[in-house]
């Protein structure tokens, strides 16, 4: 119950609600990337007949004045406004809304008018309303507004005339500088917005170990090496370099090829057993190089357009200095030996996991977070997180709360295969992006599904997935068994449907397919454990194809983000359809009963300059041939009906002539399982002209 | 971003989230009645591999300490658990969640003795999570656990022996009273729930003007004369009637018969045209009687057992006291005149609205809930409020509040037939039931959307719909020309769909259908403005038919309420079928991002005492025989699909054999538009038996 004490908050006649977006009550940031807009909707409506205006408020947080916009009303006490992000960092918005009396009148004076009212009563009351904004005003605007009350009130002027004055543009531009704001409502959250780079939003990463590509097969490779191979990775289009952990590899009860229990003396180790004599996670294993080395290596990729991203695994190998110098941070078991990690009855005592319910907590987080900064002092700026949903939720909002506060171009990958309220949540929480169920989505409908959750969803505010048909932990059972064309399906599904995405080379395009055993999702001969080496010049290899996807990938603006995709009707379950295009993704209408109510996409006109529309077929059966009929939503693209347009795919080049809504494919896995479709209608009818 | 400083909150490891029910965050209470259960789901979850156990908190306001209840996980990291609600006034309920070591520990403790596992290590970790919980308990409990702890560690004693004590249910029982709750997580906010009487779920209104029910044709009517007519509605089966305003009418611009814009000197005046020289809000129009005689008809009609509703609509005629005693509460014009009530270019200057902006607005708000405290003090129950979207909003949490704080048993209907977001508002705000759209939805596809987002949306947790097939404003387009079988069509659909419906009588019984004027709503001769005599006997007066409605309406339980409507399929769009069964209608599961998924409603076994559904098929072509096939989902109703089951028209006594999912039904509107049917599957087969 409301108590009986009766303040000025209760004259607020305004109600704002049903605000979006808006993540849990304002209690997490949405996400964007510099040069986005934010469209934020609300319901604002007050009682009786008066008419209200409203106003979007919005500033960085390093900025001390509010900016402004008014607010559009859409109907049915929905209102729109929007503004652009153009700094990275954090933002805050709000609504305001207020009983507009001036704009009530006008519209009042209208409805008189055209019912032939005598309107002397009615023109002093709005000489009135003038005259107190006239208080509100200064200057120049004080003195006109004062003069606007005083002709509306001079009776000796007629009310036609008087009438034309009140309803004026000008005035009413002037009066709606100074709104009566003393018993405006403010939404009582201020929301808030994260902006990151553009590079969250899109990119394509390229996960290697620089072990294996040393200079000559066999030899363990070095960051120096690898420096020299960047010339491959960039004809295969990639942007972003990611690194297993850098660090030195721990001896004690180190695991041998294909994970065997005991190593041999020449076994290298996994990468995810950090730590030994040579240093824990702020060291570099010496085999790769210095720190010096690795530093240079991130400048060199830099200079070559890549962003390099290393795995922060946050667990040590039992011979990490950390064990011995802070043993708080780990658990004891009663026989008096450091608590292992275990997933009952799996036992991996070759890792220590951290204790974070040590009463020592405080120190171990702060020592973490120094972690990440150590890097940033290297030249990081992209971190894969390895497993966060096994480190307490509350200590992800902290560190990279104050990492983003400090730097607040760094972006952080969570890799959490794990239930979604918990993925979701680190999302929430600050994680950039996030590694997804893409991998294991194989069904037309599951594929649907998911992405309408992931695009169309409030999740699409705070969760950025990142779609791998790979990783060293996961080769699925699809590519194990689909040969070369289940290869393309996964590379062009992940690379068209999500504009981040991933794989893990040189095992992706050289169709690496062999697991550790049957049923397993383990790679035989792993990466993880030994050091390989690639033939990268396999005339099988797919880097010709990815090479083409990630260019289209660049060239196309439509693929840079997501909320544009939608599904389109394909009449045979193994071929799934569809499009994305270039526009302004974020003007959707949600309703505040949590329906989603999409507005076509807004695409330019066909011929125009920002026009980008790319639609996707994909064959989903890596074994034969498949054809049917696709629906294309003419009206959605703003194809004319009566004229052919133009299809081209850039995958391979050709171009179709196609005509009306219905429109037959046809796809070849062995030739390519995928069509990569730009239409155009312009050039067609362009061509018919001459 | 979060503050550096790490405090104990930090340490909280357990995640809630997705609290359901929870009307915007918490600022709303949601609504129940005495008897009902609340069912609370919620997202419980924590990082790694740690096991979670959650209770559920609850309190009646007057109660100082919460009681609990342990959560069911549902899977997927979402809980449940209930509590029952029986007494009036306001709850609070809200979640704790905790990472549950010792029942991790046990699980744990399974999987490795059935790797067969070595597990001496594994018990001394155990023996000390019971020692632990034993510093928590108390008295006996503390040296039980003491013991147990002792137990699990004694070394002489085989593990398989101390792994079956550590296994039992005894202990298992014993260490969930004293679970660890030093870094347990509490939801952030306690939420409110407001608990009604009964009769704020199902009732049925029967508005009448009591001026009408005079002794004989043409004399005004007293309370003393309605009170002498109380069987007539008893056997028509209302159990609340609801009075038009009651009080003093003015005379200055008083409208005359069919809204004449002068009244003759005859004339009698709207009855809100409140307050003359007899008194305003808190007296009675003498014609009716005393306030005393309203007190005593009151009191005689409860004794019948109804309750008496009257209207409250808080506006004035020129002549009411207020206006010269508190001229502060109106707005004044700049020619010196009284504002009166508008809708540009229309003006209605027999009323005065309340100026809801004056500086003296505290004592207008607290003059306002004075009137409904002295009607309280007459012994009323239930106000309907006319136009109460016509009020700041503000003003109606502030009386509702302070109103039901004292007197939990107070109803109010909000007469707002506005937009959607106002109306849900009000019913937020306080509102016990409110008008709805429902007398313009005349189509199949209609009334199903309608009532899905009235039913099985988040509406349904605030908002409670009374469906009116007319009111005295209201004389529907359909009921215009629809003839007898329209008002059957529209009384059913009203008190079939809806727990709680009205009608305005006896206008509607007396199937009254000329409207003033061609495309208008307004009834012809409208009782608004004129006393009418009605001849209640007249033969083709539905009053045998709405009480055999009601009659049946308080005979099932499926109809007292709304939760488990459900629509089904008939291949005739003039045929609607939906269905209401008596169960758990609360038990619904809704997932954190809006959707609704609906578990079959869970239906008692046919033929045991607690089942009752009722499936209802309507035509809503009054002019036409209407058939079709309808689907009855028999496995939601337990219906055994090999066996014959028996539906009786509970309206006409009719039984019909039916057997499996398709059965046909066929309506002649000029018999009856409907079937209101009762499944039961135990009698057939008993017969079969015989």
């Amino acid at each position: 119950m409301r108590a009986g004490k009766l303040t000025g908050m209760d004259r607020r006649r305004v109600i704002i609600e049903g605000v979006r977006p808006e993540v849990d009550g304002g209690r997490f940031p949405i996400k964007r990337v510099v040069g986005e807009t934010v469209a934020v909707e609300a319901d604002v409506f007050t009682d009786g007949h008066d008419e209200v205006s409203a106003r979007l408020l919005w500033r960085h947080e390093k900025q001390r004045n509010w900016r402004t916009a008014v607010m559009e009303a859409l109907g049915n006490d929905r209102w729109r406004a929007s503004f652009g992000v153009d700094t990275l960092g954090s933002y805050r918005y709000t609504i305001e809304g207020w009983v507009d009396h001036f704009k009530t009148w006008r519209h009042d004076l209208e409805k008189r008018l055209a019912a032939r009212q005598d309107v002397a009563v009615d023109l002093l009351i709005g000489a009135g309303w003038v005259a107190q904004a006239a208080e509100r005003a200064r200057g120049a605007d004080a003195a006109s507004l004062h003069g606007w009350a005083e002709r509306l009130r001079a009776e000796t002027v007629s009310q036609a005339e008087r009438s034309t004055l009140a309803l004026s543009e000008e005035l009413t531009l002037l009066m709606a500088r100074y709104p009566d704001l003393d018993h405006a409502t403010r939404y009582a959250v201020e929301l808030p917005a994260t902006v990151d780079p553009v590079r969250a939003r899109f990119s394509a990463w390229y996960e290697l170990f620089p072990r294996s590509w040393g200079s000559e097969a066999g030899k363990h490779g070095t960051f120096r090496d690898l420096g020299e191979r960047l010339p491959y990775i960039k004809e295969l289009g990639f942007d972003t370099i990611y690194l297993p952990p850098i660090h030195p590899i721990g001896l004690t009860r180190r695991k041998g090829r294909n994970n065997a229990v005991t190593a041999a003396a020449s076994d290298v180790g996994s990468p995810w057993g950090i730590g030994g004599a040579e240093g824990g996670h702020k060291a570099v294993h010496p085999e790769l190089g210095s720190v010096e080395d690795f530093r240079m290596f991130v400048e060199r990729a830099g200079a070559e357009g890549f962003d390099v991203a290393i795995d922060i695994a946050f667990q040590v190998a039992p011979d990490h200095p950390y064990v011995e110098e802070s043993p708080e941070w780990f658990r004891q078991r009663p026989d008096g030996t450091v608590q292992y990690a275990e997933n009952p009855p799996k036992k991996y005592q070759d890792i220590y996991p951290f204790d974070f319910e040590t009463s020592q907590w405080r120190s171990l987080w702060r020592e973490l977070e120094s972690v990440f900064q150590f890097w940033v002092d290297q030249g990081v700026r992209t971190f894969r997180v390895d497993n966060p949903h096994t480190k307490p939720f509350g200590f992800w909002e902290w560190c990279i709360g104050r990492l983003k506060a400090r730097h607040p171009e760094l972006l952080f990958l969570a890799e959490a295969f794990t239930r979604p309220r918990r993925m979701y949540r680190l999302a929430k929480l600050g994680f950039s992006q996030s590694y997804t169920y893409f991998a294991w989505r194989n069904e037309k409908s599951e594929l649907e599904r998911y992405l309408t959750e992931l695009t169309h969803s409030d999740v699409a505010e705070y969760f950025r997935p990142s779609f791998w048909p790979n990783t060293p932990d996961i080769l699925t059972e699809y590519l194990q068994t689909g040969g070369r064309a289940a290869f393309m399906v996964r590379v062009a599904l992940a690379g068209t449907l999500c504009s981040t995405y991933g794989i893990y080379g040189p095992a992706f395009e050289l169709l690496e397919h062999e697991p550790r055993e049957p049923g397993s999702e383990e790679y035989l001969h792993s990466e993880k454990y030994e050091v390989r080496s690639w033939d990268l010049e396999r005339p099988d290899s797919l880097r010709g194809f990815i090479g083409r996807l990630n260019r289209i990938r660049r060239e196309n603006p439509a693929l840079h983000e997501n909320r544009t995709l939608r599904f389109h009707f394909v009449d045979n379950p193994q071929l799934i359809a569809y499009s994305k295009a270039s526009g302004t993704p974020d003007v959707r209408s949600l309703n505040p009963y949590g329906d989603v109510l999409l507005p076509p996409p807004l695409v330019p006109p066909p011929g125009s300059a920002d026009n980008n529309v790319i639609l996707t077929v994909v064959n989903l059966d890596p074994a034969h041939t498949q054809s049917g009929w696709i629906e294309v939503p003419l009206g959605t693209f703003g194809i004319d009906a009566a004229r052919p347009f133009e299809v081209e795919d850039l995958l391979t080049g050709t171009r179709y002539p196609w005509r009306g809504a219905w429109n037959y494919v046809e796809l070849n896995p062995r030739v390519s399982p995928a069509h990569v479709l730009r239409i155009t209608q312009a050039s067609i009818s362009d061509a018919a002209e001459d």
